[in-house]
């Protein structure tokens, strides 16, 4: 029996998150997860800040950038960065709670492109999001369990 | 008597640590700052990986931010990201002992732009980031003290 | 009497056009202009391929420039292009009829935001453009005529 | 016996020049190429100018485009464009002298970063360019002649 590609998504996220450090060190939950998507949410803590006493663009860019790994990831075919633009349009502060949504725009045999938006509580835009993934050889998750690819 | 250019960018790096969070909370250290430049160094711990356990593209990405943040602030003007690129070359692993270099591309009036090279202990380049600044009202840091500007 | 936006966005379209030679230079013909918005049309000549005969991606690239331009002008505030980045998703043949359609993601006092969308006449899309536009002194068209502005 | 690496440069520019179209009837003309590199020269011209009377934003990012272009197949390896940014630092006129300098950051198996470098006759820089280009099957000249490949 064929596997839902919704579940097949989340069990990549699964998988990933097993291994990633730095996404839940940041505090960053994710929301949900399906093919080609993936929607990630963050609060805005005082250690994220930077000397202008807003959201560092490092954390912004890392709240999309997980958004984007696991949406390109979702197949489960191993697709690495190769790339990130990032805009910033408004500052985020401490407390704010931020949405990082990721969507897929093309995926082929090599490239993948993916946007994604950072949204605060009011639904504003705080940041938008380009990437640009490459595939390299390789499963996320194998039938046998969870076991994530190492590059 | 006139300051020379590079202890004011000292003095502004300095203003803008003791407010910025994310950069220490990162174990980001500035090794230099001059005029339109700036170098930070950072070691690439357990808690900074990804799904793949490599250093996160965010985490790259701050640690090239931060060179770019203190860079484009150098000559006491604030200015605020208004957005970057970076490309991923090469993956960094834990241990490795990474190093921003942010050198300025061009300064006018309004806008800025700053190229950061980030390399490993063996002087590999790891990620290049391209960043665009842009100009708002305010200084750094003013002769009364070390006050950081608020945007 | 306010003349609506849309007019205006038409009239800074015209004046610019009165100038403009590179887009009418590549048959670049304007579809449509409104306050923030532009749709540009054009057919790929045989003088528009590269050396793999496709058309060439700087062409592509002015093609979604154009639209931009008119668009980030269209409140008859000056702005130039500080930059774009562009990602190539399928090639344009030769006979292709290519339109450039741009919207306004963010518009502040100094800088502004454009998404542009190149597809073919299969709806398919060719390329995405992001565009970040500069504002600078002066209006396109005043209300003695339609002066168009020098930087 | 082994070509050299510069003659192959070169005789792969002069394949893909057999069949580009666009780069001549722009006046642009290929004044150096070797591995990973390319220099290509253009005068302004009237008929490239856009509404504000200055280079087209185009025009320049096609300079640039087709330095990448030659530089990124220089290997005999068939590379097209994914994507690329570009920054304009200062405005072209009327009878400038551009020159676009293109130079290999990296180059792996699927991917290549490029960055090219534009300037005019007073050793200005007029704009920046970085493209990402990525490798497809086949290669430009073959041993029987002249073959440019299609993508």
């Amino acid at each position: 029996m064929l596997e839902p590609a919704t579940s097949l998504a989340q069990r990549v996220v699964t998988a990933m998150l097993a291994k990633d450090r730095a996404t839940p060190m940041l505090g960053m939950a994710v929301v949900s997860a399906a093919e080609g998507a993936c929607c990630i949410e963050m609060t805005v803590r005082e250690d994220m800040l930077n000397g202008y006493e807003t959201c560092h663009g490092g954390v912004l860019f890392t709240l999309a950038d997980s958004a984007f790994a696991f949406a390109c990831n979702s197949r489960n075919l191993c697709m690495v960065a190769a790339g990130a633009q990032i805009d910033f349009l408004r500052p985020a502060r401490v407390g704010d709670i931020l949405r990082a949504t990721a969507a897929e725009i093309s995926s082929g045999k090599r490239l993948g492109l993916y946007d994604v938006t950072v949204t605060n509580q009011k639904q504003q835009t705080v940041a938008l999001f380009r990437g640009r993934s490459c595939r390299v050889d390789g499963v996320v998750v194998n039938d046998a369990g969870t076991e994530s690819a190492t590059v």
